[in-house]
């Protein structure tokens, strides 16, 4: 592990538009900022501006609530089109209640409102459009990840990072939607301690921990950092992804 | 928030013996790395060299199993003796399984085995020695940050941190077990978004970013390196714990 870590916010990214080019839009901020991309990079990246790129929008006006999504909507006191937008991109209802709905994504992340949201998504048709998650988190890395590297040569990981809420703690942390170019979980097993004896249950979610720093600067209200070079880990990998951090609900006792 | 943050494990933090002055041992390493502290400066110190500064070790053969230690080591395939300790830490089972015992410490912190772990530990009598969690890491952090103080007169924040599994998620992420100097739950609910708006639902566990921002300098094997500074955040509180980052047993739904 490294024995330095920076993080740096990229500057001046515009809003961005459903059809934008990140890498692109990354680029120019690095050069804008007179920044170079080093191998072992790692570009961490909102998944709201990954969402809008994609235009992921929903209008609510256009969705029509199930019978399913009307009950659901009466317990969670929530907009029946939202539920229905929840449950069309939901695999499963882990727990609801008043206020609260948390399902599991159909990618496997357990959160609430199946991720889709409206901050810092521009109002239109009175603040009815809504952001859904991006479609393939995973594969967007990957793609970001070979346009950087042609643009700039340089072998760098990418990340997509969201703010969710958790069991047993209060606030949310980010964690790793996506990944590439990074083992997002790093298996210790077998490894030595200080005295030289073997690890006997060290996986760490380093994917996660790298969104968490970076959510630290990307803010969650009008900041506008929505991605974040973090320089010093050096552990660039070709393995490694979000889905790899979702554990399989036969393994998992919080669901 | 900042626009930048580094992060720089504290080098030649010797191995932490019962009774060590911590405030001391960090006071040595940054003097001999040339470093000073800032005023906002957050220090991250591994639960680990805590618990051991506190002499928070017992030797499992001192431990005589309850009935329903033995019963419950049964069901996990634990240790009686470790099972025994984990209950006497613990408020409550929150799940079991073969080879899984998840507990509510009796300080809030939902986690494995109550946190009572042998690696880096250094062995004695056959490896039967552990070690708990610190007795009131959120005290512990203010009177780090009072001496800190004292010695640099500057205003730092401090945070111990440990590794921790999720509900949902592969893999150990840091958590924030005490902190002080830093609002460590930060509640955005009235801030703006890009457009002006309120946001509704954002509180976010600082606490725990930094915490899981500085595992990955301190690593989880033989690194040595259990104190990281944390720059660049800058923003120093006299509120803040790591209490406030337990969420309430009657609010939660995964209990």
């Amino acid at each position: 592990m490294p024995k330095r870590l920076s993080l740096f916010a990229l500057p001046g990214i515009p809003l961005v538009e459903p059809g934008d080019d990140l890498c692109e839009l990354i680029g120019a901020s690095l050069e804008r900022a007179g920044e170079g991309l080093l191998d072992g990079d790692v570009l961490v990246i909102a998944q709201k501006i990954v969402s809008k790129a994609e235009g992921r929008y929903v209008d609510l006006n256009t969705v029509e609530p199930s019978p399913r999504a009307l009950e659901l909507a009466a317990k969670t006191d929530k907009d029946p089109r939202l539920v229905e937008l929840i449950l069309s991109e939901s695999n499963e209802i882990v727990r609801h209640r008043p206020g609260v709905l948390i399902v599991a994504h159909r990618l496997g992340f357990v959160l609430a409102n199946a991720g889709i949201d409206s901050s810092n998504v521009a109002p239109q048709n009175d603040g009815q459009r809504v952001l859904l998650l991006p479609r393939d988190p995973d594969g967007t890395c990957a793609r970001l990840r070979t346009e950087l590297r042609a643009r700039f040569n340089k072998n760098v990981a990418i990340v997509i990072n969201d703010s969710v809420g958790r069991a047993w703690r209060v606030g949310t942390v980010g964690i790793a939607l996506g990944a590439a170019g990074l083992e997002s979980v790093v298996d210790l097993r077998g490894q030595s301690d200080l005295y030289g004896r073997k690890l006997a249950v060290s996986i760490v979610g380093l994917g996660d921990e790298l969104a968490a720093a970076a959510t630290i600067l990307q803010g969650e209200g009008d900041e506008g950092l929505p991605v974040v070079l973090v320089r010093g880990l050096e552990r660039s990998s070709d393995q490694g992804s979000g889905a790899t951090l979702v554990r399989n609900e036969a393994e998992d006792l919080f669901r």
